[in-house]
């Protein structure tokens, strides 16, 4: 397939945007992208977005943008996966350019979620496990999620508060990303009294929802001619992967097989291993799920995800820098735009502008965005050259 | 790009399926392409809906199909574009399948609708138009169609009876097809004296909802050996447009631009033009989408579509036979099922499986498939060798 490049970047802050629409937010995101790629048109536009019918009552999503930010007439369509909307969406432009059907695409990530009460919010991304055998037994996502942190600990001897790195590392992170929708320091103290959502699950175990988009703008490899100095980044690996939609249909739940599967066919297409990574935008809905994305991808043996993080490896200076703009924990996890704001994140770090939580000398990236708890997984690995 | 064939199909009757769920409905359609294709396992499934979120409380479908028919961590994902979900499924399959990263893809539409009681489909559906500018001030989606209809008699001259002949093509076809909901013959009388529903539109002009999935095997066409004794069948061309999708931001809202614009991409990378056509699946929802769409996609002059119908020329014999095997009105419109509807029955005619309506010597077979009041628009072009 065509090699195929990341032109531009765009994104909104994650925040309450009482006073922007939908189509503002992701709007703005992908209007962002293209000035940044210095493009005032592209072939087609990919959304990536899971509850715009439950909480905008409104579906169609392509055309609604590509209407509102000019691109008449051309392509567009929304993807979804559930919290995996935006990888799931940068995956579809990204084989759309490849296949030498289309010449450029906009990709943009977008989710408004703070217009409803928490109780409509909480059953719409409860339509991302199964309706007729998980949801109908009154179980919520972070239930879900609850049931297999639960687990873990209980397997392999760990103790609630040995999650607090993951917290701890993505709010520091955050401090440094004006993007983000928490500025605030934590510690392992605050992490252990905050309150309880669903046993073991706390407050700062769980990342906070939010409104906002990001985007990019994807061009073949070859057309790349203007850099601003920047390096050239290629989309070097890409991976798409799923599990049972019901976590108890799994052999073992403990382990993100799709997360492994996708992450392996990331690795095959680049040409690269675990050891190759410089940074890691993992996807820490909750802290269990750093913990099991790590393992998945080869960072950590079974049940030693938290280890990493006990031993300051996660940070951006160690091994394995995750979450190094926040993460879903600080950044902000509005669902289907989290996807897209890890790939925006990402090619911060190989343009080199992060500021203190810059990893240096960063060369290959790689996203993992997770759609369900585990059931859609998808994996992409950036490249700068 | 790397040409791309229909190895296999497979359909469920267009019903009110009760005794069937959602993913019984999709996963039949899918297991039954697989059947015909013969195959046990492709890389990746991707599935077109529009409602599931609003009427089966369901996200992440391709999940929860890929999940169901045993595709174990395979690639799969949703594609949505209203009413247009199912050929902008088979796009999004086409683009992977030609990019060259995957070797075989299922694609399904898939809709239940007939669960829940009128109002919640009616307003349902009403996402695919504009939440902010069109919902907002009480329009459904018939009404946005009759406002069109209106005006279309209005500057062409047609009066409503000039219509029936779309719906009494369609009807009579869908007969000798097994898979269409309604098996009815209408005449002109029954036409004019049907319930109105939003003036014009009576219910003789609309389609019926249903509950239904249809569903095709792609695969890189150099890779097809076995054919039964059946034709190679391959996607020749493809395009997609969009439109404002608000109606009353068109400039001309009588002309399907997006239909125009997609057809003639599907035009050029087919390298045929509509004298070539010998069976058109067009997006009959209403009649007077039958008239645009003839005339966006150069079969007839502007203001001119209707002629078609009253001059005999879309009957199976006629020189643009469309709606062959029922259409949207009588085959019935699980709305993001429909473009895989379509897909299915042009490769019937392309194998020549249609009995008394038959195309005679069906090589090149179109497809058009509509989202929102043409806000969405895919067409596909498929050539049997």
């Amino acid at each position: 397939m065509r090699q195929v490049a990341i032109l531009g970047i765009g994104q909104t802050k994650v925040d309450e945007h009482w006073e922007l629409s939908l189509r503002e937010i992701g709007g703005n995101a992908a209007l962002a992208a293209m000035q940044d790629a210095d493009v005032e048109k592209v072939d087609a536009l990919f959304v990536g977005n899971m509850l715009s019918p439950l909480v905008s009552g409104q579906n169609q999503l392509g055309t609604y943008f590509s209407d509102w930010v000019g691109l008449w007439h051309q392509e567009a369509v929304k993807v979804e996966a559930a919290c995996g909307s935006g990888g799931a969406a940068l995956r579809a432009g990204l084989m759309a350019v490849a296949s030498g059907d289309i010449e450029s695409a906009v990709v943009v990530g977008v989710e408004k979620m703070t217009d409803k009460a928490g109780h409509d919010v909480t059953a719409a991304l409860a339509t991302a496990a199964d309706a007729d055998y998980e949801v109908e037994q009154g179980v919520s996502f972070v239930g879900l999620n609850a049931l297999i942190m639960r687990r873990y600990m209980h397997e392999y001897g760990w103790k609630h508060a040995d999650f607090a790195c993951f917290s701890i590392n993505a709010h520091a992170n955050a401090m440094h990303n004006p993007f983000a929708r928490l500025h605030q320091k934590i510690n392992v103290e605050q992490f252990e009294k905050s309150a309880m959502i669903a046993t073991p699950i706390n407050l700062l175990d769980a990342s906070p929802i939010g409104d906002g988009g990001a985007a990019v703008v994807l061009v073949p490899a070859d057309r790349v001619v203007s850099l601003k100095g920047r390096p050239r980044i290629t989309i070097a690996g890409s991976g798409s992967s799923t599990d049972s939609i019901a976590v108890h249909s799994r052999k073992d739940p403990l382990f993100l097989t799709a997360g492994y599967q996708s992450a392996r066919r990331a690795y095959e297409m680049a040409g690269v291993g675990p050891e190759d990574i410089d940074v890691f935008e993992l996807h820490d809905a909750f802290s269990i799920m750093s913990a099991l994305s790590l393992e998945a991808c080869g960072f950590a043996e079974r049940g030693q995800g938290v280890r990493l993080g006990l031993e300051g490896e996660i940070s951006p200076n160690g091994r394995v820098p995750v979450c190094t703009r926040g993460g879903l924990k600080a950044r902000g996890h509005p669902v289907g735009a989290t996807g897209m704001y890890q790939v925006v994140e990402v090619v911060q770090q190989l343009r080199g502008e992060c500021g203190p939580t810059q990893v240096e000398g960063a060369r290959l990236g790689m996203t993992q965005n997770i759609g369900g708890s585990g059931a859609t997984i998808l994996t992409h690995i950036l490249k700068a050259e």
